[in-house]
């Protein structure tokens, strides 16, 4: 296969996105960005200020359209404009709670949305593809660690059935034409910040992963953390997660872009995890011990269609990308942390948007750890 | 709920959509009909042949709209033209073999013209739905008769994985908004055509299903059936399905039409089959008998992914819908043989397309009963 220049990343001014285009950018790769800001805030003129602080970390440019998957017409132009060796796609509505009340949108937005891009892909005869999943494609897990080799399917809610149906989706497109070479990295909780606080999570929705809510208990934003469940099978009874680093999703991410750029694999999946169980209350305990700070919280009876306990097998990922997550949960901790310190207001600070509009809102949407 | 009258019909102009509409307009509602002509023919300026026979038949009207269901505009266009009540979705792409070969326009035109048809059915408050799902959504099966309840996904399909994914799709819609009252109505195998042989069956794409294959070999159009199996676990070792007369499956949609209006069934899903598991061997013989022709055929080996036996409990549809399937297998041959007969070339010699693109091909794909 030919060298990888010119990486496309859909979704890549969002937490996940803009992290993975520091690796790539400091890996050597062109990044064309885009992004609907559906789930990033926006600056003047539709720039992105993730990725002004991206090219700040890394001195290097990125190029961004504002562009929504749905929009066919724009998304071929980009690429009669660029010459694209391979995509990377993030971009999702991803909020599982609201997934579950507006089901048509998610599926709309995720499932239609990758559709165009694949028609748009083909088009222009580019074949290589790496693939934003969940861990959510497994369901409820028969067995920990969870390997990719797990039945998929049964999944408790609409994002992750988003998810898995483009999987299916993507696999009968691998099945069907040689020329796709395609990888799905199902990933598990991924938390924390770039090391330099600059870029970090920014919810726009009220907040529903883990770790922000937990810093807005920390800060005095909110009163205290509700917990569902506490009595799960595991060790405090609280549900258990796999928490990895943003940054070592996003070296994952560098790592199976290599392998779809060196080797055939027509479809393969990768779990990104970092193989350990962490109960909600580890979490917490992790945190305010890094932090110094306090997080109440509150415990409360299980919520239907909750897991217990998800953590991953990260072996394949280890023997056939040669990736393994560095950073400890302390890090996590630390570096998310930093970012929410540095940036309370977040990107928003910045970028001119109403600060009002800071999303610290008395939502009753917390978490046992789903993301 | 209030009484219906108008029904939109999506691929009212298809095989089954054009018997159900019979049936329909006899139960006295008023058709409103769409068809992009994927899988039906057309007349001259966007007319449906098969449709102005229908009215023959009843001596009633449709209003028809040549429309694809992925022309979100035009879709809408009609429905603020008319006051609809209730949808049947038929349209979608059928052909298993293409449905793997071309997935990527499968998922477009299946799921994608679906979610677009429940985007405009929601801004204009229609909530009632019969949708055309499969039994291929059981994949394959573990326990026979099938019953709903039954396990579904791990379908071994493309075209049936759409059903699948729509089906899984409807049930989150109704799941997250109680305005919606959904019914799927899961085909076993459809054969025969309308008792008076002016409607029935034209495939305008080379000859995948049995019944329209096993003519062509009685018509002398082709030399031999092909039969993929002969070592199965069924009674004469060939492949067993589940025959249903089009005008009982046309039955049976008028009686979940009647269902949905009549009970806040939420979503439901029914088994629409004769109950009755006939083998390849079996209906070759059947159709012999009853055509007074001979069938040639060949027993070759499996093929990959087919399905060795497969047949409905229809306890569900019985109990809840008051229905039941009324015609034989007899009766099934008979009126596809009376259709055939009487009409060689199906709906084109009526309706000045080309006599020569009666698809009466050396198509290679045959079937071992699977639809």
């Amino acid at each position: 296969m030919a060298k990888f220049q010119t990486i496309f990343v859909t979704g890549g001014a969002g937490y996940i996105g803009s992290h993975c285009v520091v690796e790539l950018l400091e890996a050597g790769y062109e990044v064309i960005a885009c992004d609907n800001f559906a789930n990033s805030v926006n600056g003047e003129k539709g720039t992105a200020p993730s990725l002004e602080r991206v090219e700040e970390i890394t001195g290097k440019k990125v190029t961004f359209y504002q562009c929504d998957l749905l929009d066919y017409e724009r998304l071929n132009k980009i690429f009669s404009q660029h010459k694209i060796d391979c995509v990377i796609h993030f971009a999702a509505m991803k909020a599982v709670g609201e997934s579950m009340e507006v089901p048509l949108l998610y599926y709309k937005n995720n499932v239609v949305g990758t559709i165009n891009l694949l028609e748009v892909m083909k088009a222009h005869e580019c074949y290589q593809l790496v693939f934003s999943s969940s861990c959510c494609v497994y369901g409820n897990p028969e067995r920990l660690p969870i390997t990719e080799d797990s039945p998929i399917g049964n999944v408790t809610n609409v994002y992750g059935r988003t998810k898995y149906l483009i999987e299916e989706m993507l696999m009968d497109l691998s099945r069907s034409d040689e020329r796709w070479n395609i990888c799905s990295l199902r990933y598990f909780n991924p938390v924390g910040a770039h090391p330099s606080g600059r870029i970090g999570e920014d919810p726009t929705k009220p907040y529903s992963n883990l770790m922000p809510y937990i810093a807005q208990v920390a800060l005095g934003n909110k009163p205290s953390l509700t917990i569902f469940g506490d009595d799960y099978n595991t060790l405090d009874g609280t549900g258990v997660r796999d928490y990895i680093h943003v940054m070592d999703l996003a070296s994952g991410h560098v790592a199976a872009l290599a392998k779809v750029e060196k080797d055939k694999i027509r479809y393969r999946t990768f779990n990104l995890g970092s193989g350990v169980g962490v109960s909600v209350i580890q979490l917490v305990q992790t945190f305010g011990k890094v932090t110094g700070m306090t997080v109440a919280y509150e415990l409360k009876p299980r919520r239907e269609g909750d897991i217990s306990a998800m953590y991953s097998n990260g072996e394949r990922a280890k023997t056939e990308l040669g990736w393994t997550p560095r950073f400890t949960l302390e890090q996590m901790c630390e570096d998310f942390w930093r970012w929410q310190t540095m940036n309370p207001l977040g990107y928003r600070s910045e970028c001119g948007a109403a600060k009002d509009s800071a999303a610290v809102t008395n939502g009753t949407s917390v978490t046992n750890g789903n993301h």
